[in-house]
């Protein structure tokens, strides 16, 4: 059993409107020393898998087809056995 | 200046209709090895501070004001001098 944490931002390049209310809520709540926020989505996954090669695999096709939008999208994840 | 990386996370014993959605979809695009899935938060903030501790303290008060449901949500961040 493999626990997968899967972490997606949005591209460097893309309007990021979440992130920039958020700061907008920090600057209003007196945070004035909040530069940028971006707002991403973090998803954990448990999965079964042979090794963690397979879960690798896995969990990589799982972002592409369905947790990240690879137009405006970049995702990365960490594996861990459990 | 500091990144913050801050992951906003249900507490375990709340439910998670989005994590139950990700799930349902995984299954159906062929996942069968998915058993579970929790969706949460992931925000980066860049800000200004003094120093590593004077960061923490200030994450610290915004995930208590703003980015976290102290209720239903836990949080935790990472911080990197940038």
């Amino acid at each position: 059993m493999f626990l997968a944490r899967v972490y997606v931002t949005l591209k460097p390049t893309v309007n990021d409107p979440q992130g920039l209310t958020i700061r907008g809520g920090l600057h209003s709540l007196g945070f004035e020393s909040v530069q940028g926020v971006r707002a991403g989505k973090y998803i954990e996954i448990t999965l079964d898998a042979e090794d963690e090669s397979e879960a690798d695999v896995q969990v990589t096709e799982m972002c592409r087809k369905l947790l990240a939008n690879p137009v405006i999208e970049d995702f990365r994840f960490e594996l861990e056995e459990t």
